[in-house]
């Protein structure tokens, strides 16, 4: 038996206390690598708590490197949780005469970041789910993909079937090259490689680029997959603060003074960046800051990955230039996809950059799955040259800009004070922070109650997380599911609030009691 | 100038000269690491001979990891090729404050193996090419294949297009796990992976159980493209030879008493086989071997990898059981795609695994690209269910079958004594042996002037290579093109053979004289 003893009466959220005593027992060697922790059901039942409160410890501690879930087998102790991230793993057991391999001895690095997707599989399926960034499934262009897929199959099946070529299928290479220089990218045909989205990209650039040990610039708070990626490369990632909010002398994006002082401490390979609608921010560099970084990136000699997959999704007219479009000197490798605009089950992608960076990511890429599925990309070809793809991008440029303006409505008319929240000016998603002292991952166990689904902030952190944040995602919502979701967020939040006074309270209390 | 001085009356070919000649100046100080050399048109008009000729030279070399090209820029010296695999590349120049960065020295490992595309590439464009072990494209299902996608885009569009999970599109899933257990397959839901074709699912492996400096063990000759990827991961490849003709106590495949010694001597990660058909020799291993394979593996506890993405392909009724089949103790990670029977444009393959080591695989998988394309997923899964995989391989098997013996029996009337060669059950490719002291390579130059393409054996060899050994790729070349290539090659080795009688009679008669 486990000796956990849980207070309700606390103001600490019962999760909390959870996760620190096992956290506790862990570190004072009760809990030792291997030991078998009850499954999350079982341990709710024996402290009379909710599931969702065993659930939300165990996947902290899973998230600190702690404990490990294994199919079938149960959850266990993995670790003391010290920098795990960047540990090497347990040695293998090799050359032994046990019966059946251990296979999660073998595993070669950290398990990638699931937590998110865990969020929504958990959910009741009529959930209102603010979690996911993801384009509106109703609008998806099924009619014209179809008349794509068969013009493409009638002409040239035997073209998109046989084997082909690692850099990408010719006439899509030729339909992106007329998109990129139509928007105003110079871009040439050996500064192309297609891939199998902005997932993949990364990848190829962590394999072509970053060795065990190589420091890494990323955003702090970024794309948990650009961290799983990195993190699995065992590189350092050093995450610099994304300024959400105008201050005097500080522009929005990435903090120009913190990435300098961190390039000029430290011998960095890359710097990963999302200038426009930052994942999970929302925020957007302006003009001034991109030329900054760009020259400090030019200074110091690091490439610069943009990550483009949020900018066509502008609600304003105007489109600040890219840092693709503001290099001059061939520092940046710039990755894009079609997942955000149409179709995330096709798995389309690409990277422009200079040629010799080109073709080393060709090669990487031909070792990693020899080439992109050619049936999608033929299919988005065609789409591209019969002008569907800009009609589409078009009309969900406008969908998202209303879904944008009432999330923003909603959260002026519901949201307490000391809330407050980004001003995204497209893209998919919206950053709010709760008052000082809250835990969104506390509100999401309420909310999932109440079926409202959103994505606590601290899972987008590099380092120093701030568990008072959350993400929104609205593309995927409309407008009135957006105002009902928001409306019943602000109302646990003002529950919560209450409750804290209360405890605060209380608290001040027993400390007048104590002295 | 280069001090390169080529005798064209030596019996050493011209190629080897310029290739040993040119090492020689590495390796004295004269052409150091950086240095530009001439182009191969500009060297071959400067030294009088063939452009083929250097070409070959600075195709060994740059395998060797002597010289690297550089897209638009020329090729240059990269390393002294002391066993440049394995070692870490040159350390990146990094806060420097030169104009533009040097890309090349920003690479994390070794470049890929392209040296096989780039011989079909520089050939003319009706050349018979045995180079690659491709399907038929002539036979492709394309009208199939368009009632498949139709069907799929009407009934479950927006399934399709949506961002989907990492395991796989579940009705691809159930229609594999139909199609193995029909096989004889003892699997589970759990048990499976989607992947984007066996290159990812060997990439997945790497990731997930591969740390540097690990040791793996692979048949010599092999698939170049595991070798890349376990070079990529820089982990020590160990090759243990392939058996391809009978002998008394041994039998065909890897080598069990290598492996054993091997296994005994090294802290082995994995091993790494193909059982069936094997590429590039077309060797299979008896029931027997995969057993005593097995027995090893569980002995020393070491996970197997199965490459099973020929064994669909036999031309006998019955098939031996493959090591999945036969596997007691969860050793086997089995990997498998579409590619070799339909359609290799759509990339789309599986593993079949312990469910711990489909959950490890599943996680990586997600971290490096998110999931396969859901339009070639679904479109497979409609082309199992309606029965028209297993129709189109009952109709491919007799293609195969019948170019297969065209080409035993090309061999049997042309080849010239001395000559030996494999005689696989299935699959794509045959492996033939020359009289010792030939050279494939060379025998390449003059079959490509003739129009003649197969892939010289030495690419195949993680160690060790035979220069004597090619591969004969049969699968997309119909029976009266195999009778003409083969007649053709016949006739240049017997050209060869002469031309080399001619050579070690002259060697003999200087030598007589120096005596």
């Amino acid at each position: 038996m486990l000796p956990l003893h849980l207070q309700p009466e606390s103001h600490v959220p019962l999760y909390v206390q959870l996760r620190d005593q096992l956290r506790a027992l862990v570190h004072s060697g009760d809990l030792r690598p291997g030991d078998r922790i009850p499954a999350s059901r079982e341990l709710a039942l024996m402290l009379g708590v909710h599931r969702t409160t065993v659930a939300n410890a165990y996947a902290e501690l899973e998230s600190e490197g702690l404990i490990q879930g294994h199919v079938g087998r149960g959850t266990f102790i993995s670790g003391n949780g010290n920098g795990l991230k960047l540990s090497p793993p347990p040695p293998p057991v090799l050359n032994g005469n046990g019966h059946g391999i251990r296979w999660e001895l073998l595993f070669a690095d950290e398990r990638g970041e699931e937590i998110l997707s865990r969020l929504t599989a958990s959910a009741p399926a009529d959930a209102l789910s603010f979690v996911m960034a993801r384009p509106a499934e109703e609008y998806f262009p099924v009619e014209e993909l179809q008349l794509c897929v068969n013009a493409v199959l009638r002409r040239e099946a035997r073209d998109v079937l046989r084997l082909g070529c690692t850099d990408g299928y010719a006439p899509l290479r030729e339909a992106l090259l007329d998109l990129l220089r139509g928007e105003g990218f110079s871009v040439k045909d050996e500064n192309l490689l297609i891939t199998g989205g902005c997932q993949q990209s990364l990848d190829l650039i962590s394999k072509a680029f970053v060795r065990p040990g190589d420091s890494l610039i990323l955003e702090n708070p970024t794309y948990p997959g650009s961290v799983a990626i990195f993190n699995g490369a065992r590189a350092r990632c050093l995450g610099v603060p994304v300024r959400n909010h105008p201050a005097p002398g500080a522009s929005l994006g990435i903090d120009l003074e913190a990435l300098e002082t961190t390039l000029a401490a430290n011998r960095v390979k890359l710097i990963v960046l999302t200038p426009d609608f930052q994942n999970p921010t929302g925020t957007s560099m302006p003009l001034a800051s991109r030329r900054k970084v760009l020259d400090l990136a030019s200074r110091y000699q690091v490439p610069v990955v943009e990550d483009h997959i949020y900018a066509r999704l502008h609600t304003l007219e105007e489109r600040i230039p890219s840092l693709k479009q503001l290099d001059r000197s061939n520092l940046v490798i710039h990755i894009d996809s079609f997942t955000k605009v149409a179709f995330p089950g096709l798995r389309v992608g690409w990277i422009v950059a200079h040629p010799a960076a080109i073709e080393r990511l060709r090669l990487v890429k031909q070792t990693t799955d020899l080439h992109t599925d050619q049936l999608a990309q033929a299919t988005l070809a065609e789409f591209l040259r019969r002008g569907m793809f800009s009609r589409h991008l078009a009309k969900m440029r406008k969908v998202y800009a209303s879904r944008l303006q009432a999330l923003e409505e909603a959260l002026r008319r519901h949201m307490p004070e000391d809330t407050r929240w980004t001003h995204p000016d497209g893209g998919m998603c919206l950053w709010l922070e709760l008052p000082p002292g809250f835990d969104a991952n506390e509100l999401l166990i309420h909310a999932r109650e109440r079926g409202v689904l959103f994505a606590p902030g601290r899972y987008f952190y590099v380092q120093s997380p701030l568990p008072n944040t959350l993400r929104l995602g609205f593309a995927n919502l409309d407008e009135k599911q957006i105002a009902r979701g928001v409306a019943m967020l602000a109302d646990l939040l003002r529950i919560e609030m209450r409750k804290r006074q209360r405890g605060v309270r209380r608290a001040e209390r027993s400390r007048v009691a104590l002295v």
